[in-house]
């Protein structure tokens, strides 16, 4: 399937369904932060607690085999070097050694749609059970049958009924669940992969390497905190309070002794555009000196890290594989890089090309 | 100074005082995240990654010298022996191992005022060179002439001006710059020393035990985030990304190729009472095992604590020595312990008796 050849119909229909993936991720209950004593550690919180990051000890061996030998991968290795050889006149201390990374397109793919708006939909039709009233009623109606010229037609008030009519009452505890229960089950409607299988091991290999440089690694995404958090600790070996994402407002709830936080129906941060910087003064508090992104909507990030006093790496990934993942840029209804590919080119950003700088995009192409 | 005798004027001032701190770190530019090369590391990170925390390899000696032998501190070795032990029935996974510290009378002291309320005052007098037209006009003349009667008088509104006018415009490197300045520089006026000389070292020895032994430590305070961070990483080894309080809303400006944000006069997050257990679920995504506070504002955040289905330790700090340093709990102005110490005892939580428990207050003492 090309999206570069969407229909207008299709077209118009996908930037509705982003609203919706938007106002899903903000209606719903608050992820429960709970991790049961069984769950794997954060890989990333032990590698960077293990690893001595000297240049001395620095551990031989490619750290990026993923990437074909190439200019992005010999800037990377060669900044990450830079930076962290004491002596350097670019040594950069370690607390000052922060990478952010777009979610969506960056770390794992984002085409037909945004996975969290597969999510949202299933969530309805996995609902449905309960509700043998929306078989008759729109805009629940158009959900169930798949009918989504007639979702469309609902407008954003149609959806925003479904996402206040699916999730009102849930309770944290609940959500956390179905979010675990969904990403470990539910395969892509293409690859026919799971959606957690279809990350990018090149950019793993990204996080694992700065990790073990000292990086402290953050994931500043226009997806939902609370959609991510569940699963893209173990994912990317990223710890939860290092993923910034959208968010609605909550509220606490003592709840006779038994504390639960409540999601109210009000936006309280897009973390898109403009909103990065702003999500990651707030949730970071310190300027990046490694930004990867790769559409417009990671276009500030970049600049605010390429406004850092210390040396800095701005990374785009521009997805130019149609055979193995997709193909689309300027022109696309999800991930559009446009004004992002003009900047990065006139700033010498660094720009991976899938086809030719990944040897290979998926863990299990391996 | 005996904060238990103060008049009812001085009260009603407290009161109206604390609506200006928050006002004030509501409305300040946002604080510049970018750390100079020259800047000291944050210890927190540095101690987290060169510790290794098995039980084996648990360092010998005392943990808390500064902590008196007794139950309280028996308690905290017994838990962290216990969380930490292999193969132990209560043993926490590192990643879950979060530990959560008000700022304010829980790790510095916060009378006879919140120090950030200092700070404002402060601030407003070294910008009245520039503005002399203050000197006759009110609510400014009421603050450079100390007259807090007068300023009571002006009220919310008269309030609101002293911070529109003082702050609108600031850059995010000059707001950064002037609290680092304050910090290195102002001194508290009963105790005549640095604000940042006023934390406590028993609480000190706390976090950096918790980190030796792979906690995460986040302070998670009603004060201002953008007021904290610049040198409570220094200060305490809390790395500013571990640092959750209140703040203003903010904006992107990409202003002409030198990005700055600029804080929005509107209220983002109050990071107090019921908005603690929020933005632990906002910032950090994880319930804690360990929380700290001193005071009812810290209730919620100590039950949303107790409420982790894995073993959890709650700890009041009990400001009893007035010699040392202050003495009040149920009907002090600031700090009030009434709710929290009947909740403390209910659920026998833990009690630091400053007086009896702590060696020492500050680490001048030692």
């Amino acid at each position: 399937m090309s999206t570069q050849h969407l229909s207008d119909q299709n077209k118009r229909l996908s930037i509705a369904l982003l609203t919706i993936i938007l106002l899903a991720a903000l209606t719903l209950i608050a992820g429960s932060s709970c991790k049961s004593p069984g769950e794997k550690p954060a890989a990333g919180e032990n590698s960077a607690a293990t690893s001595d990051t000297t240049a001395a000890a620095r551990p031989s061996g490619d750290p990026l085999p993923s990437w074909n030998e190439g200019t992005v991968k010999k800037s990377i290795i060669d900044f990450v070097n830079s930076i962290t050889t004491t002596g350097s006149p670019d040594f950069i201390q370690p607390p000052d050694r922060i990478a952010t990374f777009d979610n969506d397109g960056t770390l794992w793919s984002e085409q037909p749609l945004y996975f969290q708006f597969f999510y949202a939909l299933d969530q309805v039709k996995a609902l449905s059970a309960k509700h043998p009233e929306w078989k008759k009623k729109q805009p629940f109606k158009a959900v169930i049958e798949n009918n989504m010229g007639e979702l469309m037609k609902q407008g954003e008030k149609g959806l925003l009924q479904v996402i206040a009519a699916t999730h009102a009452g849930m309770t944290s505890d609940e959500f956390n669940t179905i979010i675990t229960q969904w990403i470990d089950t539910a395969k892509h409607p293409i690859k026919k992969k799971l959606y957690k299988e279809l990350i990018f091991q090149p950019m793993l290999e990204l996080v694992r390497y700065l990790q073990a440089n000292q990086f402290k690694t953050f994931i500043v995404s226009g997806g939902g905190i609370d959609f991510m958090r569940p699963w893209a600790e173990t994912a990317y070996g990223i710890p939860k309070d290092q993923i910034v994402g959208s968010s609605g407002k909550s509220v606490y709830d003592y709840n006779n002794g038994n504390p639960v936080i409540r999601k109210l129906p009000e936006v309280d941060f897009i973390d898109d555009k403009a909103g990065k910087p702003v999500g990651i003064e707030k949730f970071i508090g310190r300027k990046p000196v490694i930004a990867c992104g790769n559409s417009d909507g990671d276009l500030q990030m970049l600049q605010w890290t390429a406004s850092n006093k210390l040396k800095n790496l701005e990374l785009y990934v521009h997805h130019t594989d149609s055979v193995r993942e997709w193909a689309y840029d300027r022109k696309s209804h999800i991930g559009t890089f446009d004004k992002g590919w003009d900047e990065a080119i006139a700033k010498k950003w660094l720009i991976a090309d899938m086809k030719n700088d990944w040897k290979v995009i998926y863990p299990f192409d391996k």
